[in-house]
Order: structure tokens, then C-alpha cells, then sequence
């Protein structure tokens, strides 16, 4: 059974890992360099394919690797495949809560030197169990888990933590990019049906929204935004959009789109409103966007109709058809694929540079919260044009 | 066993047959109208679950129905669906090229009076059997069906025969926007890649060239297009597009896709220059776009690395991706979807009132191979803005 | 004062001529060949810089040139500038409409025996003189003046007639593109706005309107199509247009561009629904798609606020903006500059090569209105793409 | 000839006056507030017919205005139009450069309380006049103004200058929707060529070399981008342009078009292997980004073949065309509009309001250079959506 489990995940792994040029060439270099040697990694992060590559890499940099998955993203086969590499894993796919908890606890237990954190709970943990001064530093993946590093955990942690995601080639090659190719992607995918004609309106206009409208807009879509902060809305007309309130568009929209980071962008009062049929579609982090809660307490009725596709039916003769229970549209799906092998790629170097900053020039770096440093973002950028030949 | 397979199709045609509202508004209209009662229609079409929404419309209109699959395309759980709404269906999943002949031999023997067909399987059969004089008339689906009812068959069919895929709705509406689409659908699906700066080769600008290049563009890929028609290559160089030999891209592109209709395209010549990594995908109707028997005949390994994705190592250290053994992309992978759902209805509806004509207005119609009727051509057009609410 | 205006064409002709690449190739290999040598080519056209360079280039294939400009039209210094180079011309800028037909006559008086016509005035001309066999053959520039030479002048014309516009390379080259792009200079150019954001209505989805469409929403306008024919508005509702009546557009559009060549698309009932502030555009060949007249009927004021710029107040404390009186847009204003230089190259070898074929070939075409030869068509396409290099 | 001037500048005024419809809403709020209302406001502008509506409107606000134009730019219609209305206005078209410092030398001798400052020379003067105490406050209108005040005259202003160009208003509705709009209409205006399947390197991916791009490309060019940074490279390279060295795209591009804000990015190395018959353009600032001294060092010969198009032979029988002398060619050409009048009414607003704060709510800024207040960004974002009715 577990031999079974890791033949599938290495076979998963054949075309990612083929296509992940930017760590392919960092392995080279580590397994001559070996920044990490001697250094425990401890990792709270999405236990599936593509990670499962970066991890590789850190091992072959020389680390120990210790991990925990998220809680309800882990995949069974991919833990089974880094365990048979010697890594230490804990996380299962059905994992309680409370168990997850367990999980992250051992990665702190374990003593790691060096962290890698998603919304800063590894760093929490070390906080509470005093084990601070034990740590070299370590990154932090999102926006979030900054706040927090800079917010609560301010002047408790005495180590330096990169936060990723403040990256601009995160906004602009992940958040624009791929995340808007994946939601267009995602919706023809799930749905089958026609985007040019359709109408949209996209909530926000963030680096998602933004990427998102251009590609709905590319593809023949028609696309009208909300967005409540003037500036970004007073870009959004500039960039062609028609930019209304979401009530006014209610009986315009076919499909609605949340990329804002806030919640209850659809609520009450929309879905008293929203025309007969329209769509309710979700891709921010949050499944918070559309206020589900409310919706079902207004269903008269509710029918699965197609993987991740349920009708809700509503007061009034009206319908709508909530995808994947407002969770994130481009995780969702029989065959859900994410964003695209190379933006992980991209967002993956910055891991490992980061990382190999901190194991290697900690004194470049002062303690808590930074950015990435300037010469690791320019040096990943020069790489991906190189890779990509973009001078072609 | 059969009921499962019953309620299983059931299920999969909810989505599909609540998006399909021109069909809907027909069977609407059909239940009174009953267009084709007393007759019965032999079918030889694929049998998948858009199809079933279209049989279930002639049957509302009276039809009695007598269809076989197509060869290799067939899906189970349709069939018994179907037979289970009272039709007679021929043909399963796993039919020999044997079985699937004798299947279209069942349909001519069922003496049908009204033919929906496919390449003019029927027709031929009905011919060869000697039964002409009995058909009240027909549809054919396919372009080359409609050579060959104007050249092999011509003069032996004494009643008409409408061919759909002339009509400019499907070029525009199904060759160029649904092709177009799906095709980067299934790129994106199947192989997880990037789509914007990736430089892509378009072999082919007709109508479904013209869709793939313009949808590949607009998602931000490089796109050159290779067309030997200059007209057709003046066209692609004031749209913007690079076009050349696809002998002088060889060494350029990174995806190579063909839409020609013309074997061959990507020959030994051109796989002695491909550059290595270079991905190879046909969208054409045959899979004889890419030449490869020529290529199996090159190669020194060959690894299936995913789902439809396969690694053909070259002489001189050089590989190439191929996609789907050079079948169809947009029908390959876990979870192919093919052309949107409203593509479908649209091509369905030029079927149903055509065949309505047939059997309410023989005499507007000539014998032997002709157009879709202008008015019907001009009365769907004028449907599908109303349902898409064009003026929104 | 002549030396004067032939210095100023000569200096005006000198960037346009270096651009005209298609003819500069003919003109050599014409200074060899002689084609027209004996031959006297009557014609009829726009006297401008650029058919300056097409004259020149017949004049250089041996062709002794007789010519009248169209009414209106007609620069002075031009004329000069040809008469200089020995060719007899008729017509100055302010000619009457009298003098005009004066001018016909002469050149049809002065015994051509190839024409080149514009709206078949010159061959209505011969057939009415009953010089019809001393004609080799001759082409026709318009659309229009095709449809006379089949229906009015049908079996009359005893010699072929290559009809231009129809050629797929004028519709591409000229109608869509360089129309297109000229539409929305001369929009900048005359009223200085802004284009991103601007809800612009185009009526008429043919090839014009098809071009000016796709040009206006690339710069980021709002862009909805009127169109009666139910199956251009199909296609413009899928290449994801809003596709309305113009009535009920009236309150939503700011500028609306006629280009459907037919007349009074805006009319009396329009000018009563249409919003305060609205402007008024025609690109369509007649100035007539705008009612102007009934326009001025109903103003209750007017000003010319600048060049090609007037504000029409109407009742109801309305008033429109109305450019260039109603007529074509990209002819008007201080500068005006038409086409591009490159697709009035195209148009012109187009006229180059069918008159040679008419010269040196008659026999292989029939008498009456025909179609460019394909043969002429897929060599100006290829020449074409070798001279955009299209290729790189 | 005075009151002819003042007629000639009176008509130019009255479509752009109607068209800046936020400056109108402003004049009736000031008509009745009069935020200016003993206060004498010194100037340095371009005295050109858009600036004269902004003059007119703080006049309407209670101001008193003395003002001068920049060197080289002053239109004389205007400045009597201006003198007529009751300002003191210093400046002429042919001022020498001696005449233009007197000129700012009279504004500050004037004793004006509120500065609307350009490039920091009317600080300047104030400063060296010891007159600072003076000064309730000002703005400035560009970036490198900000630096000077923030550079050289740091500590020396004790009063506060609001820095208008750092507005994101302005990198996007002017930097890079208003001259990517005017860069592409210049370029068809005064060259008269295709933009379709034309090869253009665009040198710069700030604001205006991302709107230059984008709107070329928009148009169906093909684009190549040339950026040193490697962040901006790899936002090029994800926005799916070719982005590579200017030297390895010399042979390639057909247009080079400079938007660096640095100088002498084409210079000697780029002019030896630049292709004939390349065209050179500069959209930047200051006239030094194509090396002219250098080029025309290496040039054989020049000619002015039409109005801002200069062709330049070099060794080796190749030409280049230099277009405006390397100045900038949106202001270039027989009828230069500049940017839209809609992104210059937005500019106005941001000096106007800023302007007001300055004279009324000083106490709310601090002494010397400071963005604009976001709450007058986010004012003018509503009011601009408002004005556009983007909501449509």
C-alpha cells in the first residue's frame, strides 16, 4: 500500500519536477554548496506535488527536513513519497483540527533551527515554548503571517523572517499571472460553458482582480468591476472596465468573481437582489467572500448538479449556482490543477534563497519581519527571463 | 448494474441540459408542434452526454429514434440512459471497428425515413441497400461528409440532405470561439503550464487556426502562425502575427499545435530540427496532423510522463512532449470537456430545425447536398443573441 | 506659382514614395519590361500624393497617361507635379460639378484604349460614345461601380473590367485594418479625448465597421455594434460585443460612428432619444448615414467650435457634437492623412498588376465585370508579406 | 493684431473648455467660495490653450495671477487671451533664454504668495531673494522639481510645495494611459505608416514605456521591450513581450522608440548596427535619450523629407529616420494635440485642489516637498469616475 502511495507520487512528480528549471539549477549548485548542512528545517505548508519538489531541493542543499501539512490540503501519496527520502512528515489527508495542531506542535518539538511558515504558526510556537534563541531564521509565505510577525509577535521573535509574498515578483508573476490564468482556466474547466459574451464582474481590484478581469476580458469576456477603494477603481476605468457598485449590477452580472481579501462581499442584500440563474464564484485565500452562511439561511432548496456545481434556489422563483461552496474556484474540481508549475517555480526559489540567506549571511539580515532583500528579487528575476528566453 | 449506469448519466446531463436553453425553448415548442410524429429518425452520431439533450429533443417532437455511436467515442452510461427513455441504441464503449459496422448496418435495417448523419455512413448504407426511395430526407454533420455526398454519392440521393457544418454560425461560432477556447483550456489543464511569454506555433489559419492563435495571444502568449494559402498568411500578418516556415520556427517555438486539416504537418524533416523540450499538440479532426509513425520511428525511448503527456527522446540528446499520441487536445486528458456546453446547443439547434424542415417542408427543400437554409441560419443567430442577451 | 506648386508636391511625395515599397519593386522591373509601351490609360480617381506614385509607376511601364481627378477632391499641386512629368490632366481643386463631367468627357474625347475607372463614369462614358471596341479593357476601382458594370451597363461592355475593391486583400488590407486604424487617429487627431473608458456605438459590423470596432476596444474603449444582419451580429455578439438596437443605445453611447453604407442610420427618431453631449461620427464612403439634413431641421442653433467640430443645439437643452458635417471622418480635419501609406501601396499594385494583365494578357480574361485574378491576389499577398518581412 | 490673438486663442478655447468638465465643476464651487481671495499666485507653466482653462479657473477661485511660460513652448494668443483677462503674464514665443529667466525673475519680483512652481525655479528665485517668509505655500509640478526640493533647496522652503507628479493619478491616467494614447496618434499622424505587423522596441518599462507598449501592441504591433531593471524586465516578459538588449534588437526593430528618462540609449554602438532604414523616436522628457550630436557626427548627409521626418544616410549605404529632432514627438508634427484633454483637466484638478488646500488648510501640511494629500487623490479618483459615468 504505501510502496503503491509513493510509485504514484513519484510518477506525479516526473512532469513537474521536469519543469521546474529555476530549482533545477539551484540543486546543481547546492549539492556542490550545501548552505544547509548541518541545519533542521522545520516547515508548516501545503503537503502536494509541486512543494514536494522544493523540498527535494532543500535536502539536496544539505538540510534535515521536518514538516507539517495544512490542514486539509495534505495528500496522502506525496507524504508517503517524502518519507521514503528520510524526511520526517506528520499530517494525513483526513487529519482532525486537534490533530493538526499535534502536527505543528511536533515540527516545534523537533528542534529545528530554521523555520519555513505559513501565517506564522511555527513561529507562534516557538515563541510559546521559549525556544527563540535555538533559531537561525526562517521565511514566512504570506501577507498574513507578516502582519502577525509584525503585529502580535512583534519584538518576540530575536531572528530574522523573510516574508515572501511581499515580493514584487510575487504580485506580479502569482497573483496577476497565475492566479488570473488559473481562475479562467478553472471556470471553462468546471463549468464548460462559453466565456466570450458572458458577462462578469470581478469584486476587487487588487493584483488578483486585476489579473483575473484581464484574462476573463482577453478571452471575449465582458467584465465590470467593484472595487470600494477610489484609486484602484479610478485604475480599473482607466484600463476600459466598467466600475459600479455590486447591487447596481446584480441583475447585470451572469458570473460573480470575489478576489477582495474581505468578507461578505456577497450578502444579504445582494442575494435579495441578484438576477435568476447568476453564478457565485469565490477566488480569494478566504472562503469568507461570499457569505455562504446567509445564502443557505435564504435557500428554499439546494441540489448538487455537477462536481463543485450546486444550485441553490432562492425566494421568488430565483436561483443561483454556487461553485465549490464559495471555496477557492481553482482548487476545486475533479482534476484541480492550481497555479501553473512554473509561477511555483518562481515563488519556490524565493523560498530557497531566502533560506540560504539566512543559513549562510544571517548577519546581512536584522531581526523580525523584512522583504526579501533587493539582490535576491533581482537575481530570480534575471533567472526567469533567462529560462523563459524571454529575448526571443 | 444498469440502473446505476442510468442514474449516473442522469446526473452528469443536470448541468449540462439547464445551460442548454435553445434546445429548451424548442422542446417546448415541439411538445405542441410534434414535428416529427410518425416518423423515425436513424442517427449515427457520438454518443456523450451533450448529444443525449439533443436526441431527447427529437423525441419530444414526436421522433422515434434508432442511433448508433460512433466508433471508440462511446459512452456507456448514455446508452442505457437513452435506451432507458424508450430509444433504440446501438453500440457500446468497446465495440471492434466489426461491431461498429454491423451497428450502422442495425440502423439502415431499422428503415428510418429521416437520417441525422455523420461522414455519410448512413447515406452509403441506405444506398448500397437500395432503400432511397423510402427517406424523406436528412442532416449530415461533417464537411467531408458533404464531399462525399457530392461526389461519390452524387446523383444517388433522391431526397435532401442539409449539411450543418457549412453553415457560418459553426465556422464562427464552433470553429473559431469553442475551438479557440477549448484548445487553451485543455493546454492549461493538461499540461499546468504558463501561457503568458511562452512563444507557440500555429500551424493552420483557418477558422480554427484563427481561434486558437487569437485565444493563445490573448492570454499573453508569443504567437506565429505557419500557412501556405498566402491569402490566408496575409490575413495572420496584419492581425499582427509573425508568419513563416515552420522549418525557420523549429528551433523557436516551445509548442508547436496544428489545425490544418492536412497530414503530415510535423514531419521528419521538422523533427530532425525541433528544438529539445519542444511540445507537440494537434487540434485537427485527424490524428495524422503530426506524422507520428515517422516519429516513433526517430526515437531512441519513450516515457508516458502524465495523463496524455508522453517524452519521445531524440538522436542527439534532443526530446520532444507529446500531447495525446497527436489526437485531439481538447478531447484528451482525466476530465476532457470539449467545446463549451452553448457551442453545442448552438450546432444542435441548426440539426433540429434542419431536420424539422425535412420533415415539415420537403418541398422547400432540393434533392442531394445543400446548405443550411438561410432562415434557419438567420432564426438561430437571431436566438442565440436573445439567450445570450447580446444587448446586456 | 507653378514652379511652386510643383516644388511643394515633389517635396510632399518624397516620404510617401520611399514608403510605397510594393510599387517601388513594380517600377523597376516596368522600366525593363514595358508593359503599357502603345498604350493611352484613361483614368479617373482621387488626384493626391499618393496616386501621384501609382501614376508614376504606369508612366514608367510605357503608358502615355490621361486623367481627371474625382469632384471635390482634386489637389492643385498634384496636378501640377503630374502635368510637369508630360501627363495631360484635367481638373483643379475648385471645379464645378459641370466642370467635372467636362473633365470626364475629355479624357473620354482624348481616345484611351485602357481605363482605369472610379464609380464606371468613364466607361458609361465611352458606351455612350460608341467607343467601346477601340478598348483593350480596363479596371474599376469600387464596389459601387461593380454593380453598375453588371446590372446598368451589362453586356455593353465588350472587354474585361477587373473590378479591385472585391479583391480579399482590400477587404483585409483596407477596409478592416487601414480603416480601422485610420478611424482612431482621425478621432484623436480632431477632438484630442481620451479613448480608454469611452462608450463608443459602431453601427455596421461589415469590414469597416468590423476593423473600426477592434481598434477603438484595443485602446480600451467601451464598444456596443448595432447591425441588422442577424448573422454579423452574431458574430460581433461572440467576439463579445454588446450587440443593440441603436434607439435603445441612445442614452448610453457618447460617440457613434456610422460605417454601414447605407443612409440615414441616424436619424429623426434617434436625434429625439439621443443624450446631451453625444458625437456624431461618419466613416461609411457617403455622407449620408447620418440624416445631417434632418438634423438641421431640428437644431434650434449651431456653432463650429473648431476644425471639423461643430455643437448642434436641439430642443430640450440637448445639443450633439457633429464631425466633418457627416462626412468621412478620416478625410477631415487640418491634417487629414487617409490610409496608411502601406495599404494604399497594396490597393495601387492592385490596380498596377491587373492593368498589366489586361495589357499584356487579355486573352485570359472575359469580357464584363470580373473579379481580380487569384493568381494577381496571391502575388501581391506574398509580395506583401515579404516586404512587411513578416517572417521576423 | 492684439484683439486678433485674443479671438484666435478665444475659438481654440471653446472645445477645450467644454471638454475639461472637472476644472468646470471646481469654477462653480470657487465662483461662490473663493478660496483664493486675496491671495497672488506666481507661475510657471506651459502657456498653451489647455493651461489657460486651469488659469482661468483659480482666477475664478479669487486669485490674482502672475505667471510665465516656459522657454520655448509659450503661444502668443494665449498669453494675450491671458492679459486680456486681467493677468499679468510674462513670456513670448521667441524669448531668448536670457528674456525666459527674466521673465521668472518679474514673477517673483511680483510678490506672489502661493507658487504653482515647474522644475523648482520660481523656489529658486524666492529663495535667492531671501523671500520665503513671504510664501504661504505651493506646488510643484514634476518629479524633478521634487528632487531638487528635496535635494539642493532642502531646509530652505519653510513653507510646504505639494509635489503634483507623484500622484498615482498621474502615473496612470497620464504617464501611462494619456502618452501611450498620444505616442500611438502621433506616430500614425506624422508618419502615415501601419502600425499592424510593425516591429517596435520600445526602450523603458516605466509608466510611459508600459502604455507606449501596451497601446502598440493594442494596435497589432509587434513589440520588443528594452529595460535595464531587472523587476520591470520580468513584468515585460510575464505581460508576454520579447524583452532583450537594444543592440541584439537592432536588426530587428523597424521603429526604436525611447521612454527611459535616461540619456543616450541609442547612441554610437546602436547606430553601427541599427538596420536601414530604422526609424528613431523619442517619447521621453528630455531630448537626449537618442544620442543626436553623436548620430549626426556619423551621418553623410540629411534630408527633411517631411514635416518632423528627417532621413539620416550613414556609412555603408544606410539611412536611419529621425523623427522631431529627437524631441518629443507627441509634441511633434503640423498640429500637435499633446495628451488628451481629459488627462490634463485630471492634472489641473490635482494642481487646483492642491492649490486650495495650500491657500485654505495650510496648517494641514508640513514646511517643504509632500505628495498629494490622499484625500485629494481619492476626491479626484470619485470625481473623475463620475465624470466618466465609468458606471455604465
Amino acid at each position: 500500500m504505501t510502496d503503491e502511495l509513493i510509485a504514484r507520487a513519484a510518477a506525479r512528480l516526473t512532469w513537474i519536477r521536469s519543469r521546474m528549471a529555476l530549482l533545477a539549477d539551484v540543486r546543481e549548485r547546492f549539492a556542490e554548496s550545501q548552505p544547509f548542512a548541518g541545519h533542521r528545517i522545520g516547515m508548516s505548508l501545503h503537503l502536494e506535488p509541486k512543494t514536494a519538489v522544493l523540498l527535494e531541493t532543500l535536502a539536496v542543499g544539505g538540510a534535515e527536513i521536518v514538516a507539517t501539512g495544512n490542514h486539509g490540503s495534505t495528500q496522502d501519496d506525496i507524504v508517503a513519497f517524502l518519507r521514503d527520502q528520510g524526511m520526517t512528515i506528520f499530517g494525513a489527508r483526513d487529519d482532525t483540527l486537534e490533530q493538526h495542531h499535534a502536527n505543528v506542535a511536533s515540527v516545534v518539538a523537533a528542534e529545528p533551527d530554521i523555520l519555513l511558515d505559513n501565517g506564522a504558526d511555527l513561529v507562534a510556537g516557538i515563541v510559546a515554548a521559549g525556544r527563540g534563541a535555538q533559531i537561525v531564521g526562517g521565511t514566512e509565505e504570506t501577507t498574513s503571517g507578516g502582519y502577525r510577525l509584525r503585529d502580535e509577535l512583534a519584538d518576540q521573535v530575536p531572528y530574522p523572517v523573510i516574508v515572501i509574498n511581499d515580493s514584487p515578483l510575487k504580485a506580479i508573476g502569482e497573483n496577476k499571472h497565475a492566479v488570473g490564468q488559473s481562475v479562467v482556466e478553472s471556470f471553462m474547466r468546471i463549468t464548460n460553458l462559453m466565456v466570450p459574451g458572458r458577462r462578469f464582474v470581478v469584486a476587487g481590484y487588487g493584483w488578483c482582480g486585476r489579473g483575473v478581469a484581464h484574462y476573463l476580458r482577453a478571452l471575449g469576456g465582458k467584465v465590470a468591476i467593484v472595487e470600494v477603494d477610489e484609486i484602484k477603481a479610478f485604475e480599473a476605468a482607466l484600463d476600459g472596465y466598467r466600475v459600479a457598485n455590486v447591487l447596481d449590477l446584480a441583475d447585470w452580472g451572469e458570473v460573480f468573481i470575489t478576489a477582495t481579501g474581505h468578507p461578505q462581499i456577497l450578502g444579504a442584500e445582494f442575494f435579495d437582489r441578484v438576477a435568476d440563474g447568476a453564478m457565485l464564484v469565490n477566488c480569494g485565500h478566504f472562503p469568507w467572500e461570499i457569505d455562504v452562511p446567509a445564502l443557505r439561511a435564504l435557500a428554499t432548496g439546494s441540489t448538487e448538479i455537477d462536481t463543485a456545481i450546486e444550485r441553490i434556489d432562492l425566494p421568488g422563483e430565483r436561483h443561483v449556482t454556487l461553485i465549490a461552496d464559495g471555496r477557492m474556484m481553482n482548487l476545486a474540481g475533479r482534476e484541480p490543477k492550481g497555479n501553473s508549475i512554473e509561477s511555483m517555480d518562481l515563488g519556490f526559489l524565493l523560498q530557497v534563497l531566502s533560506l540560504e540567506q539566512v543559513a549562510t549571511a544571517t548577519d546581512t539580515l536584522v531581526a523580525g519581519a523584512q522583504p526579501v532583500p533587493d539582490s535576491i528579487n533581482r537575481e530570480i528575476a534575471r533567472r526567469m527571463l533567462a529560462t523563459m528566453k524571454a529575448d526571443r
